[in-house]
């Protein structure tokens, strides 16, 4: 079990020694100025990142056999360079299966993946299309899919980058498309449900979570709209009797999601269901990254009274926190 | 009261004589081949425009101080002329007040107007934000307002071109926003709704709708964007103690609805309520745009079974209609 | 067998009878200006267009239970109209099976198609690639599929617009691209060939080419890069043993062909084959747009003096013709 | 009276003692590598920014109670880092009321103030349109919006950026742009200039420069054209008789200034006036930033025999100073 | 000497008998609907164009040998199609040179050529740049460039659309550009003013002007941005001590003055007269497109009371007339 | 002779003793934190660069009159400074001529060439058209152009940036152009390859590759199209006879190859020539971007089982290298 995290180690003094678990993000071999070899290692924790330097590889406490992507324990102290927190360590062995949980190494959910998967299942068994409750059911249900489904990011760096970030984005969707479904009776609700449990399943392929999160090369090669696509015509053509129009309309709005051409979608939304499917996943993808960027000013202590700093992934736009700055007015 | 429309006239025999009451949209004087003077107008009703000659303006059945924005009594027949049919015009007079209701020479909202409006005020009521409450209701219940209000369209041709057409849009806005409020716990909601029945407001100076619908020169000039904020600004100065920092909000809402600088909004939305509300607006516009389209294409009698045209104010895209062409697959 | 063809028409006197097989292109009953109903036709056949009226629809000389799409046999006299000629039609029967060749009613390749053929089929039998010869053997000589292969045009209006024409461009492009293999040695000619064989085959699903070309419902939906794809996806399912990474590369180059995003590619090109790819693509069909261009302005009797008119493919720039134009230069 | 500067310190050999006045930009307390707490201050005079450290914030020589954007007197020693120059501080103290003059702490035009100011008041005065005239006098001889309209700089930091560069540049756009109307009978000479005075009023409340200079909350959210229609409408409130009209050009103007959408105008120029307005404030601009280049080469000693670096205000375009390349030909 | 003016015909009775001088546009032999042999005109002067219509090309009275390019004497009446009037042409004849001016067949500066001309030349005079000086005089003064210079309009069909238009637009530049050196010391005056001579140069290349306003082939090819920069290339080769760098910055000029890439100019404006260059030649031509938009409405008898239709040489926006519409403002 | 590169002091220990040949690339004087002046050097070879630092300038081993540009000898030691190697200098005097070759200063194509030159000079040599063929027969072989074109780097920083990187450049369309001729009988062979010989022919006078690669002030105001223009049309007056009508072509094909107006091309290509020169152009330059790319990956020691880092001259996409990556696959 873990007890100590990265975030922690910043307040310790220094030369304060502990000990922990971590993944090990990248490992480099290097000189120092008189030439001699040392270790440089990058590692992470769910709560973040931290440079570990060992002086002495040749020392019998440290581990030979190591490499990137391993989970290690290791125990050192910290130091202080140009004001960022290192760990100089001493000991390190590669840990064994079962010694430490896996989300305790990389960043996850704060929901209960169990509920959510719930939701998204009990919503299925309500559709009134058995067309499609079929499709979702025989998908999700195959046991590699939904353990990846359950535990795989949303995106590599952008909005619910963690474990478990692909299924909070899509309940949190299903929810608000729900609604949405309910003020325009034009559209087919358990067609724009579908959409939003399908559009982004193909990032189960595009995105690796083992060691952080990243690309694969197929992932950058194809994309996770071709993956999705692919999953859906493999899955239906196992479906005696499922209408080819309604395939057609499902695999449209994988391709649409986007939005647009230049956004990576190679066709613009046609049918009602894959303008809201766009509407609402382009909503909730600004909404969690204006959440993220008030959780950070929050952890550092900004008092609401002044705009934060411009937010990449919003055009660089700069936010305000509605609550806390009417708050701070002066009677 | 009139009985005859516009739309009526296409299905009429050539020669076929009627009569009824019309707006003068547009009136010229134009000489035959022949060098004689004759009248050409356009007429229209809330179903549609017609062109009228009066082959012999000296005729003393027929009125001479008419203007553009009369509405008249036109007794004459049914003509084609390349497939298109006119009105040769044998009568004239000017209508007396209250002889027709204007709501049967403009197309209007087919919604209960009253009952927008109460929704409308009811809403309001229910704010727990006092500030916003008093503020929108003095803007609401200032009798030339509440009139303009209820009567302006919300475009000139886009979306909601028609009388009721704002209030319309703002009504269903209210509730989709009202959902969406539910959803994330982030928004203000009474924020948000304040935004939504305030960024349109402005439209009642930007737009004329006695003779057709219309930008006037300082709606062209200004926009309805500048409208609504001085609309803001001035009643709020009539509210001691209103909340300077509210002041701003709301004011930054309204500058911001329109999402981008290239679409004539001179900030992006810096708080996730007029992020919200850019959302919603867009969305509404674009399903009402895709409604209007489907319409269009039923009044023509088309099947279903095949795309529709470009949609200019959808980027040009074709459309399909989503349950009509899955109903139509063949079993 | 047809022998009076719609460009003779042009030259005929007015009022010269004749008749001919035509592909009915549309049919619509229209009213004349006394309210008598008349039909109007659009007839096509391989060297153009021309509007036909009966105006007597109820003569027994014309059949009753023709329809859009029907091949029929008409005959009847020039008029003209507005300078445009026009068929006055007297009679009117529908074809029997075999009367007339298909090829005869609508545009295409002037070259053999058996000899582009097979020079397609001798170039793959050439691979040194065992695992792409088998796939693109296994695709094409598929029955339906080699029969669309051969017959499907490359667009609906741009450039290769005819009966044949992807075949005539594939061929075309597979000898320029041999060119480029030849002069890069980092190529992979097998997979650069293939990429040429693939990268339109969806064509063959993305247009109906039965009356006059034309998109399909799932085209427009899809896109004839996704349904290349598809069909290569299926295809490698059956090959057991073609490597992953191979397959991964192949799809590549059919997403990324059109190279920009905003061309509708999802996928820039990522790899040297995909890039010569869309170059070569690119290349040939503004080649053979210039060429459409310079042999519209031949047909019509230019000189070469001058530019012609702005080209609507090419970003509305104007062309010269190089050799016609030094060739008139006075010594 | 301050005497030294930070721009004089650069040349200060290693640990030289000196005393001056400064301006707090920002203030931190950090730890050393052992842990103890010291302070880090950003200081800041009219030629520029200097690092200091006050390693013994408990000294009885510090001040306690100081705070950004207070006015301090410090004595300390000149040190290097990394080629940068600190000051070591050892006492300092908050200044008294009037003991420096603010034009020391933050950079200022080298024009006469006052006679820029008397400029702009006799241009208005030969007004012969008696409406503007009374509109300009009333706002600007307000005496807050007088003492702002004096001191604000015309930017944060791009052209202008200094303490009466607003005043600065917009008399150097009235002087041209009295030229400019002599040269076009079609200008309202009256109406452009007032243009120019009422352009950017809003920068009084768009921007801060009470510590260096920065943009307000409010002005982020609703920028400098929105409150300079803010005041002019306020203005004319006040004004009985002021022609309604001559209100919309006048707002017109300001909002259509910046001349394009993305650049955050709401609307285009649509008269001769506020074209020529946009044109001659763009050109000042760009006039001004060329200018603050060349005189930054010629402070770093640079030749004129090459090209300036990419001047990121001017699409990052290189730029050659005429008379000095002109005069470096070898002959 | 032309006495009647194709804007008189307009106001003819129809069949009234006339003659008058012409330009011959266009010139192209059809077809009546009885297959006889016609010819149909375009004809123009100064004042627009007329069709005219020759049924009887035999006719001994109607001279065979002309050809488009020709002045021509014709005689004939007015009449009247489609509310469009034509000219029947009984009679026509070549002119003989001499009998007619060339200004009254096309439009023409309104200005005195000689007066704009001397204002030019003794401009050039009081440059205190002797080799400027030298090399204007040099080019504007050899015979053939002094009546091209003289006689060129400024544009095909935007500003200045007129024979005389480059000369009336330089000058009018020379009078700005001069008010704007006389603004900024920091611009070199006698370069700036060698820059508006010569940065439409090429324009008397690039454009014909004998039959109508058209591009010549190497025009549209080429360009008179490089048409210019090679004139003054030849000319400085011919002048011995002419600076290189000088002629470097002359060149410059020309090629940045469309100020943007996309415009077409290969560089960006790199020096202050380049720049300045670039604003008045925008502001002039814009300007000018008002200015002729206001007159069209004059001449169509608008009040002003109302925005002007959409000006596509003016971003498709609407203008206003500032005096008439602020003169109509009820009191 | 040269014996040491730059490339090889990266492995060198710390302090081992070296001396070499460089190119002064920067020259600077600095002060130590105690304020004595040392000399700051940046060096260069064909390998790379590397930082020099002189401590005593003064020294009496230590030449006092080099100069940036010079080629010097220098002795004197490794020293690592954050990771990155330096040589602290004790010796430096300026090399005489001829005691080392330029080629081992910069670096350089590593083709031959002669045999690149003399294959140029008989492509031209076949040339059927004898005007071209004299055209650039008469360019090249003029002395100072012939050394020029065989030296000129293609570029500053992206594709070719070595000595005789556009003689490799231009050689490589020969042959590609030649295929692509061979391909569509349209084309002019000789002029397209005319058009590849001369379209960068500018090169020799926009960049300087003296001092490493940099770009004249003359070619960033003018730029190489304009240079190459200029030649041809000096080039052509000398040769009587040559066809006005083929030096348009040329100079348009020179104009027109960078295929857009917003890459500098104030031009579309209008021939087929011209449209070939552009893609057979811009094919190269990026096939030897992404050629670049890979070797720069072999040389890092990558293993072709990722994709590349994002490459700035390719819009910032990934690459993956074909054949490695099919080749790493497991079977």
């Amino acid at each position: 079990m873990k007890d100590i995290y990265i975030s922690d180690v910043a307040a310790f003094d220094e030369g304060r020694s502990f000990d922990s678990y971590f993944l090990v993000l990248a490992k480099q071999q290097r000189l120092t100025k008189t030439n001699k070899p040392y270790l440089n290692l990058m590692l992470g924790d769910r709560t973040g990142q931290i440079e570990g330097r060992i002086w002495d590889p040749a020392d019998p406490r440290i581990a030979k056999d190591f490499e990137k992507g391993d989970i290690v324990k290791a125990r050192g102290s910290a130091s202080r360079f140009d004001e960022r927190v290192q760990m100089k360590i001493d000991q390190l062995r590669v840990a064994l299966p079962g010694e430490v949980e896996k989300s305790d190494l990389l960043p996850a959910t704060t929901y209960d993946v169990d509920a959510l998967w719930n939701e998204l299942i009990s919503t299925i068994g309500c559709f009134t299309n058995g067309d499609l409750k079929r499709l979702l059911l025989l998908m999700l249900e195959e046991p590699a899919m939904r353990a990846a489904y359950r535990e795989a990011p949303a995106a590599r760096q952008l909005h619910h980058a963690w474990l478990g970030g692909l299924l909070e984005h899509v309940v949190s969707l299903l929810r608000l498309a729900d609604r949405v479904a309910a003020h325009y009776p034009l559209l087919d609700r358990d067609l724009l449900l579908t959409g939003v449990i399908l559009h982004d399943i193909g990032k189960t392929r595009e995105l690796s979570w083992v060691v952080g999160f990243d690309y694969t090369v197929e992932g950058i090669l194809l994309g996770h709209i071709q993956f999705g696509v692919d999953m859906v015509n493999r899955a239906i053509d196992t479906l005696p009797g499922f209408p080819e129009r309604l395939r057609t309309l499902v695999v449209h709005m994988i391709l649409a999601h986007h939005g647009k051409l230049e956004f990576g979608s190679p066709k613009l939304p046609m049918i009602p269901e894959a303008l809201v499917l766009n509407f609402v996943d382009d909503l909730d993808a600004k909404m969690q990254a204006m959440q993220t960027e008030y959780d950070k000013c929050e952890r550092e202590g900004k008092s609401g009274e002044e705009m934060t700093g411009k937010v990449w992934s919003l055009d660089n736009r700069q936010l305000l926190h509605t609550r806390k700055w009417l708050a701070g007015e002066k009677k």
